[in-house]
């Protein structure tokens, strides 16, 4: 029976009804032993994830680290290829000892300064910066299911972690709200990331802080979705409002729109709030602000390691995607783009980079009632205007740099305490704080 | 000296000046020795990654998975750990072998019909299903500096690939991308995720087949900017365009503004394009179609692995976030999106799961001129209705058994091959293919 306006579950009826069930297919020539029974009864006869890994003769993943702290009772690595317990709450799920669903960690696992790194070989690297927790341990290490690394130590006495947060606004997301969920008091975060420098000052190498804050750059896909829709309603265009440039629109710059696009915008983005949204392949957000104490501090250490000639402050932008909410065109995709760099630093003199991130960190720290303090630096590993890229032989030295100074901010920055009453209730929960 | 305008190289300056270079700070009680020279020069003294490494005694990640492909050259697992070849390109990256900059991977090695999961243990177990590549060889598996993971094979005697896409847009955007520039001919691709089901008939343990297409729900951060903005201008509200309601909005349901909000909206999003862009906290895309063929082969294989009572056909919503943008509510962040599921199922009564990729996928697609046919099914691990999540053990065979039906349905779906053009092009390269 098939639903109407509803999602439709799909079951036997009559021969025209496209939705009716097909008879069980066999599993054809795979080697593996068919996995499922063929009607519902799964959960009870499943197989074990590692069964089929042994199967298939993949080492596992759980052997990626080796135990890094044995006064703990658990291995950092156990989460990875283990089946995980129940999580209960669909609106925050976290497992029975407080876990959270992504990143894996609990209370006294992460420290109030926290440093967000893209990849994991980049936090392994940074983490050579650390101390230890506490005296006689070493580093607390964990990594989760979803691939999210943790890493707790001390740098100048000072108790930081370091999270690997992969690419991408959504995976900061996971970062800032599992961290708060875990952290009692003020924190402080800050990411180190690499990016792509749009003009100059900005070169090479050098050490770019979000001083000035920084704003998002979209695609919105409702711009394809009209277009589409226009060409089978040719007068549909003018009745949902037009193309005409009635907002707070950034210049003139033509999509010159390679592909199929049958009407080029006059511009290629939208700014800010207000009318155009949809009539534009591209919003660029009205910008959101670094915590300035914590970026004049971070501005300071960075120069103090890299000298002043290698540091630069501004505004960043954070993209949607590495490619086309970026400017970087191809023949592959209807992008409509080819203005958008151009726009995007004529519309901001003080833009020095683009990115993946930053803004969502400093939205979220916007957001979070004063409970976090944020800021961003990046090295400048492409230089957009010029095509060039960095010699990766280079970047080490550079993520040592950049994370020397991120740490050196993070743990000179004043943040509120837990209250009392917070601090209570950790304990009476039993919390153990790997720093202690 | 501070540049007006742009981006403000730190430099030497007056007292009063903030952004004067402080003095080099020492690096105070960090165990490692100092990392970076103090002034410049820092390629030529660079620390190689591995040596600070080795100090910090973490095993190499380069030991995650052993070498499953003896007749290449090159380990698969190469690219972790190992200082990366030049790239030349800042517009489209790749290495000197044409290896793509995310993913790691170079024409030959990835299929035309691609799965994309969520994690490296989900690909793992999805593996399990394929057989070699070309007879007597391993499947061909390459793990990237960025932890995507490409495994290539044969299911039912056609090459696939499985890639693990880690989390949210930007990384489907990755894989899209440098999937799409590293194969020749129509490409098909089909995500296998996990999501939250929203409302009745998809329940806790279904395989969701979004035949109905994808919307995007994503924060708009302008609404906060504006917000703060008018807290202190009172007047700038109306002059910016009040908050009246004039465009196609959703419906009246609430966002009761907890935290300081200082004016809760009347509805918590706006839908689709025009007007009152800013005016809400949330902003959901008109809907972009499936691949109507794909889809009703992958239900059809759907059903028949796990029974027609167990596949539900309907819309999904991506979002840019697993918690506010999917209406998950908590004390710590002021997201205002309070009424946000319900009036998304009031608005879109097909609408049966959130999650993270599918809407993306399939907006490239659309702008993939035709080379890209996707659609996406999800297993159905929480249910937001009720707050059930479903038992973790319960999650591998229902994996499997999604995997095996959206192989079923790439194995299955006809694509436009390679030109002849295309085909020369690449045996003059030396394109070897790894299941030839």
């Amino acid at each position: 029976m098939q639903l109407q306006g509803k999602g439709a579950r799909v079951a036997p009826g009559p021969p025209n009804q496209p939705r009716r069930a097909p008879q069980p297919l066999l599993l054809g020539r795979s080697s593996a032993p068919a996995p499922v029974s063929r009607r519902g009864a799964l959960g009870s006869s499943a197989t074990r994830p590692q069964d089929h890994a042994a199967l298939a003769g993949f080492s596992r993943p759980a052997t990626l680290l080796k135990a890094q702290e044995p006064d703990h009772a658990e291995s950092p690595s156990a989460v990875i290829g283990r089946l995980k317990p129940i999580y209960r709450d669909a609106n925050f799920p976290t497992d029975a000892q407080g876990r959270t669903y992504h990143l894996g960690t609990r209370e006294g696992e992460v420290a109030p300064r926290i440093l967000s790194v893209g990849t994991v070989t980049r936090a392994q690297l940074v983490a050579t910066l650390l101390q230890p927790p506490a005296p006689g341990r070493q580093l607390f290490q964990r990594v989760s299911s979803r691939g999210f690394h943790t890493i707790t130590g001390r740098f100048e006495g000072v108790p930081v972690s370091i999270v690997s947060t992969h690419m991408g606004m959504p995976n900061m997301d996971f970062v800032v709200r599992e961290n708060r969920a875990v952290v009692r008091g003020q924190m402080a975060i800050v990411r180190l990331g690499t990016c792509g420098a749009v003009q100059h000052p900005a070169k090479l190498g050098d050490l770019l802080v979000a001083s000035h804050g920084s704003i998002a750059v979209r695609r919105d896909a409702d711009y394809w979705s009209l277009l589409e829709r226009d060409e089978h309603q040719p007068s549909a265009r003018t009745a949902n409002g037009g193309g005409s440039s009635n907002g707070h629109t950034a210049n003139g710059h033509a999509a010159n729109g390679h592909g199929p696009a049958p009407a080029a915008p006059d511009v290629c983005f939208v700014e800010g709030p207000s009318a155009l949204a949809g009539r534009r392949p591209y919003s660029v957000s009205l910008p959101v602000r670094s915590d300035p104490y914590l970026a004049s501090i971070l501005v300071e250490a960075a120069a103090a390691v890299v000298g002043p000639g290698r540091v630069v402050q501004g505004l960043t932008a954070s993209a949607d995607s590495f490619y086309s909410s970026q400017g970087r065109t191809g023949p592959e995709f209807d992008d409509a783009n080819e203005g958008l760099l151009g726009a995007l630093t004529k519309a901001h003199p003080d833009l020095m980079s683009l990115e993946m991130e930053t803004f969502h960190l400093m939205d979220l720290a916007r957001c979070s009632k004063g409970s976090i303090r944020a800021t961003g630096i990046c090295v400048a590993l492409a230089e957009r205007y010029s095509n060039e890229f960095m010699e990766y032989s280079k970047l080490p030295a550079l993520e040592l740099a950049g994370g020397t100074a991120a740490l050196r901010a993070l743990a000179g920055v004043p943040l509120r305490e837990a209250t009392g009453e917070e601090l209570a209730a950790a304990a009476a929960k039993g919390v153990q704080y790997v720093w202690e």
